[in-house]
């Protein structure tokens, strides 16, 4: 496990990485945090209509792809057919289009590619530890506060949250959340999502935050995870780039990268 | 203005105190903490069917009246009649039962009363405050959190302080509060009272608790009240006593005999 | 009372506005604000070495003054001899230098001069809320936070609001904050600033934040200010602007103009 | 593993338990809540001076030690000597005594012993929790918070998550906090263990609460344990009791019967 900030040279020479959709707002800072990484060389910036095969008369290692549900498969195979690592941070990926990538990688030995619907660390961490402490726990309950932009609540990180917590408490064996409620004439309890109550705040200034409650009798227990800028997904994109070649295969979630023992 | 906490021996004696309704839960704190005042002296302990001329015989000077919505009116008129101060929680007052109160007090120079449908100095604060912070942001939203046992949703505090972020918005000219939402299926955002979107949450190990997030451009203001325990309403119930002989008349709420200038 | 959001149209034509220091972060800041406001005109940005004359040939009824410390006292004097009302974010004015103002305007009917060190209206509704809480609880403490690159600890802002809370307790006749500690052998009580315990974060992802903390016998109330964005500070400019020419005379803060009480 | 608040009958019968220390408010506590679980049975209350043979005769399957550490090593010795399994949460055991322990238990088959400093399931999860997100994050920082009448600063529990958390970024290779502090004359930022900074709030109204911060760039991640009543240690006990039977030899640290994966 190399975590994201850690400075360690996985090899004599730095890793020769292209990025693909590199004229979004995410490729471009993509582009600048690998120029930024000593460890890392940003070799190919591929915007859409550029030929692919740059990517491979560049050198290219690894590729990030970041460009759209529409391009990103046959970006992908073709990545794999040039035996070239792939961290893909676009979404759209069904369950058909992922088992055709496993068939492919099949016959690419020691290709890795990393389909990550989040490259949020916090994000992932949050998830992670919501589903071991849902376990402990009589009640949970998730808050999600974003920007007064943002188009549908609650989020989809919050669903997940909302999902993971349910299972853990079905690991443990426990029935419904504890609520007595019998009077909410407006609603203020909340969307229900796998049993467990999802607030959703909508406020100027903020981003994107995520606040996970859990209580028992006497205690309380709280996750919370605070997403201040894009950058913020940087970590995560760069922890992928440095682990994909060890990690041949398919994987499907930055946590399958992570050491969260 | 004399703050709960202040030992300022107001007068060469300590106030002689009353407490009716002695034998409820909230009663019997109210007895505890005046004895526990170094400035005040408990004289009677009236309990249900107890005849209140104990009260008028011990010598009170201030009655705090803990009973039930049936009985306090009749209560709070024999006090004035005998020229007895009045600390009152009971709740259940109508605009007409007030303004009896006020005639009846007209008569009976120098007798205060005091009103206070919650005693917690920090709900208190929180609301105010809240008025006044909302004339400056564009987004305000509450988050109300309670035990699990609570039947209704949201509290009557998170109703009044939607009300008084309202107030203060309309006093500022500011429109709703800006929100994006088109697709919210489950409503995760919740009950919307006075304009204001109003959370709540339902979980084991909490009291009551208020929080009060305000939002503008790069920017975010929050108030937060933590009650604990039911002890936390008595130091406004002993600012009551304190302050009730220096306002004579009718006064409905605690802020005012607060200094929240 | 005009709040920075409220679009009141104060007058037919819209104020018109000049910028001194426009080059700068915070001027350019000022720049964008004002040109974005529609009761606002940005009639003359004005960077070091331009002359102040064209403030004057551009009709400018505000100036916001963002310069530096050696600057401002003349920009201010030329300002006030021209009977333009001033708004002046530049911090390092001395007791004479605002003595030698108050002279000025005294010959200079009607015109009105803000001197504010903190435009983040946040922080000052922090303050003066924590000056009023402080009256009502035995403890306070003061957690400050702030990016990892900060030179000084605590913050400017947490010294200004540890000095609100001691007034606010000395004026209600409260002593020391209860404290038992024997044992701190490597200071983790903090700073001890005006008798309240002040603690500083340093944290990477942080902009600036303060949390204070009052507590009394069960319960806990809590007043935050974050500021993620420097674009935080513009509501204040604008507030500023708007309200300056209603204010003749010298003012030094910005909760001078707002409505508090 | 069972949760604590799982029903989950685990056999026919419910297990019969005894409570050593059973006349001390931790002891009360476990003995009233032996007593409400469905799959317990309370079948001992020893108190100091009782005979240990009551144990024995009451047909404990697990005892409770919550005595005092000059009498807990022989009420341990003598359990595991009659086969009775036991969860312990007595402090001041030395590597000496625990040795001593695990030798007695080789020659006792099946007999489980648990030695736990701290039943606070929350604790124990915020400081495994610490030690992953660690990996993960630039910066570190730990706020702890107690009561007024807490005579050490910082607690012992701020202190082993500020040992996790170092271990953490040891394991990632991560180097000192970022931190630029060149001036703080009155020591606001505070102590520093293992690296890492620690606050300590005392406040009145307040029990046991730890908040652990974590930040990089552009986001924050945190975690907080709020213990509001003695009684948060019960569902650690229990747990204890349930699974020490299933946990042969010495466990130390609640955490070893924890799925904490």
């Amino acid at each position: 496990m190399t975590p994201a900030s850690a400075q360690t040279p996985s090899s004599a020479h730095p890793t020769r990485v292209a990025v693909l959709g590199a004229a979004g707002r995410m490729g471009a800072a993509a582009c600048r945090a690998v120029e930024d990484a000593d460890d890392l060389e940003l070799v190919a910036r591929i915007g859409r209509g550029d030929d692919l095969n740059a990517v491979a008369e560049a050198g290219a290692e690894v590729a990030i792809d970041l460009t759209v549900p529409s391009a990103t498969a046959d970006n992908v195979a073709w990545l794999i057919d040039h035996g070239i690592h792939a961290v893909v941070g676009t979404t759209g990926w069904s369950e058909e289009s992922l088992e055709a990538l496993r068939e492919r990688l099949a016959g690419a030995e020691g290709v890795g590619v990393l389909i990550a619907p989040n490259f949020a660390i916090g994000a992932v961490l949050a998830m992670r530890f919501a589903e071991v402490a849902a376990r402990y726990y009589d009640s949970a309950e998730i808050i999600e506060m974003h920007h007064e932009n943002k188009l549908d609540a609650p989020s989809g990180t919050a669903r997940h949250t909302a999902a993971a917590i349910a299972r853990g408490r079905a690991a443990a064996g426990l029935g419904p959340v504890p609520d007595a409620t019998e009077k909410d004439p407006d609603g203020a309890r909340g969307a229900v999502v796998d049993g467990i109550h999802v607030h959703a705040v909508r406020q100027r200034g903020l981003v994107a935050h995520e606040v996970v409650q859990f209580g028992g009798v006497g205690e309380q227990f709280v996750l919370r995870h605070d997403s201040f800028d894009r950058i913020s997904f940087m970590p995560g994109v760069l922890l992928g780039v440095r682990e994909v070649a060890s990690h041949p295969g398919l994987t499907v979630g930055l946590d399958g990268f992570m050491d969260l023992g």
